[in-house]
């Protein structure tokens, strides 16, 4: 299978490592990248050819893709998806990487190429970014989400089949069910991992952290480029989140603060139905 | 150096690692069990001798004992330590192992014979227990709490000599900062990861969870066995811890649902906060 022309917008930590599987795959493929000179003087030795964002020779390498990929930071790419869909070839797939998908979609759909974009997200990532912590096998089995439902079918094939050969599974979702998972499963995690380093943190007992509180907080902090762009763009999804879990937890404490062996009942209870959670989700080792 | 004679009430996880750290050591040293008929079999290969709990045989064992480790589950131990201290030797040393240590303590301290108990508390654990999840290098290199204050030198002397014996690095603590640490770096980050488990699954977005969320919640679930006592245990310092979690989330929560970007600062100043404590603490890798 050859994959033409492949342009990726973003060389960090995830379009570095696109690059770096690709490359590895030894596949049938001329690769573009636009990035900032520095990141492309680092990436030469995988591109056909670079430029930096919003040259000419940008735009021409664009015009030129069969795929393009879209790897900057979230509001990057949803800032730059209309003139990146009027840059594109008529034929030429494009897809992305952010981890939130809604708002990404609707502009899409208001472009009159918007059938050419194929919103995805990689179910990656590593506490370091950059171009210097990509990794060739960092998409290895991980789920890939593509929002498929309003694309041309050539577009989504093209990217599936970019996906796979990068070593990941495509999961199709819709973006509204996408950006909802993903305040539950990442964005409130995210944000509860930093309350607990930073309470731990404040009453000064950091020091007595074991390995289980090392594993809960690993996510925690992370880059503001990417988490500003996700409390913006996740909003009204990660509210909701919290509010559930806020909810959830003051009723233990309610229970608990009452003294009466209900409240030791109802701590744990949560336990139990996390436990069987785990269980049937296989996600218990 | 020799440990004499050491007994180990109750050889599950925590006890059956201790028993083998202590021989794969080859320690000069008689070992003792005391736990069901069925687990006794299960270790039959490191003791000298076993008994089964309230037995005239385990009293023997115990007055024999020159250190006594209890590794009972935490309400078996504090129901059981007056009559322990009762049955130990005059210059026995006794320590434990539970997770929460101001009530035992004060047990200790209301009887005769307190002085010869040093309060512990392994920070190591696997999510699965039992004597057939023991294993003999849990303890390398993993902080090892004691409560030394009103111990005699000699007790605390031979327990230190005994935690290092294992691998593991003793850290003197009093019991009241231990319990206030462990509500915030162990028992409210248990029962949060639980929480975000529940969440996900009653949302039915598990299948969407990345290495992240894993990571955040593998410590979700967990023993009743150990969980009730916990709860009941250190239920005033976690009702506290909850409530700074809570009233920290809520703060974000409304910040980022009045829509004005004051709102998304401050979930980045949590993330950031989170990152400055993670790396002064060492903890980020």
């Amino acid at each position: 299978m050859s994959f033409g022309r492949v342009a990726i917008a973003g060389l960090g930590l995830i379009g570095g490592s696109i690059a770096k599987a690709l490359r590895e795959r030894g596949l049938d493929l001329a690769l573009y990248g636009i990035d900032h000179a520095s990141v492309l003087s680092e990436a030469r030795g995988l591109l056909d050819a670079g430029a930096v964002p919003g040259s000419d020779e940008a735009l021409e390498l664009l015009s030129q893709a069969d795929l393009i990929v879209l790897a900057a930071p979230s509001r990057t790419i949803l800032e730059s998806l209309p003139s990146i869909l009027d840059a594109a070839g008529p034929d030429a797939a494009v897809t992305d990487t952010a981890s939130v998908k809604l708002s990404l979609h609707q502009r899409a759909l208001a472009h009159p190429r918007g059938s050419r974009f194929v919103p995805g997200h990689p179910m990656a990532g590593r506490e370091i970014g950059g171009f210097e912590a990509s990794r060739a096998d960092l998409f290895e089995r991980k789920s890939w989400f593509l929002v498929e439902s309003s694309a041309d079918v050539a577009a989504v094939e093209r990217v599936r089949g970019f996906v796979e050969a990068l070593g990941a599974v495509p999961c199709a979702v819709s973006a509204e069910e996408h950006d909802f998972a993903m305040g539950l499963v990442s964005h409130l995690p995210h944000l509860v991992a930093s309350a607990l380093v930073e309470l731990a943190a404040q009453a000064d007992v950091l020091d007595y952290a074991g390995p289980g509180f090392k594993d809960t907080t690993r996510i925690a902090g992370g880059p503001d480029a990417i988490w500003a762009d996700i409390f913006a763009q996740n909003r009204a999804n990660l509210v909701a989140s919290i509010d559930a879990l806020v909810r959830r937890l003051d009723g233990i404490k309610v229970a608990l603060a009452s003294g009466e062996r209900e409240g030791v009942e109802a701590a744990l209870a949560l336990l139990a139905m996390a436990r069987r959670a785990k269980a049937s989700s296989g996600s218990d080792g």
